[in-house]
């Protein structure tokens, strides 16, 4: 994972799938693209009984090892296509801002069904798609530097985006809110609520651009 | 309904439902903002039962019964806020473009789910939030009247939005995507499949600006 997401994660903390999680308390949880473990560990506070968390970076994981102090967190480095674990073996999965850095969404999600008991929970955050369609990923400025609009284009052209964060190349993949949907119900889950994402109360005077544009989406189903 | 209307869905016939409607055969039909009446005689051309066509223009609607040669199908003049159908009335309830003109979506989802039957499919159409978000509208122009992408603001201000189209004044509400699936959701409705409008291929010469951004959503779930 890059240093981009770093970033958002660390910037983004207001973006949280809190809203949307269901209890932790004795669940079983993987958290597929887990970084510094920040999620990791609020599910074990939360009551969770054991958590896997998946990160392709080393580094990351180097790092989230440090922050944690619980038996009950694994942290294994692989890439999140690569996952490989028992039929219903976690009772939910999490996913923060990862995803859009895949390109086989539909065969992870296949993955996460199997893995998932009966009745489990998926919730995950990625950018939103009218974030990601275009490749600049940005507002439209006016002469004097303000906010114009957010610019959208190039919508339903799904797949590769080169871009840059703080200076560093980057790649996402793009896909359409109804793609996100679709997938998933075809898979087999079931839609419990979808969020896009905006500040919470106390960030707002800091965020107010937020409520311009969702820059997250947030997807709770259920298997 | 106002000339707008007529206007997109004259204009629309490739955004129709079709993909996503589920068998009409013997089905027992209402079709909320029936305009000319398209859908109702297609539900019949497709082997529905009965079907009710609803919409607020005695216009529309007499242009409706000109065009239809159908005892199956029956047009009422009234608001769709206003309709009161028994309990499990319908197999299946259609809306094409209409309820981004009416401001108590979540009242309306409630009458749907309650007049339909267990397992009937609720499929409709709206002009796309990222349409919506933005009283414009509209494209931003470049110098030479090129569209240099689609502009999005306000996505999270839900509500009224007073546009023109044709050089008329239209009234429209505003809702995120989040907002229309949870409303479902919370109805007590399972969603089935969920499109963004795009042109079929034999438009797609003359509509490719389309693929830049939905123009319109379209939502089908049961219940």
């Amino acid at each position: 994972m890059s240093r981009s997401t770093e970033g958002l994660k660390a910037a983004g903390e207001w973006h949280i799938l809190k809203g949307l999680l269901p209890t932790f308390e004795n669940k079983s949880v993987l958290d597929l693209g887990c970084g510094y473990g920040w999620h990791c560990r609020y599910a074990i506070e939360q009551g969770a009984s054991a958590v896997i968390g998946i990160d392709i970076s080393a580094k990351m994981l180097k790092q989230a090892r440090a922050l944690t102090n619980s038996d009950a967190i694994t942290y294994l480095q692989m890439p999140i296509e690569d996952i490989d674990f028992a039929k219903g073996q976690f009772d939910m999965v999490i996913s923060s801002l990862a995803f859009h850095y895949i390109e086989a969404f539909d065969a992870v999600c296949e993955k996460i069904f199997d893995v998932l008991t009966k009745g489990g929970s998926f919730v995950f955050s990625v950018e939103h798609p009218i974030f990601t369609s275009r490749a600049a990923q940005d507002w439209h400025y006016g002469e004097g530097g303000e906010r114009l609009h957010w610019a959208v284009d190039d919508y339903h052209s799904e797949g590769l985006r080169q871009t840059t964060f703080l200076g560093e190349d980057v790649v996402k993949y793009h896909r359409t809110v109804a793609s996100y949907l679709n997938t998933l119900i075809g898979v087999g889950f079931t839609i419990k609520a979808v969020q896009e994402s905006y500040p919470s109360e106390d960030m707002l005077e800091d965020m107010k651009d937020e409520l311009r544009r969702p820059m997250f989406l947030q997807i709770a189903v259920e298997k």
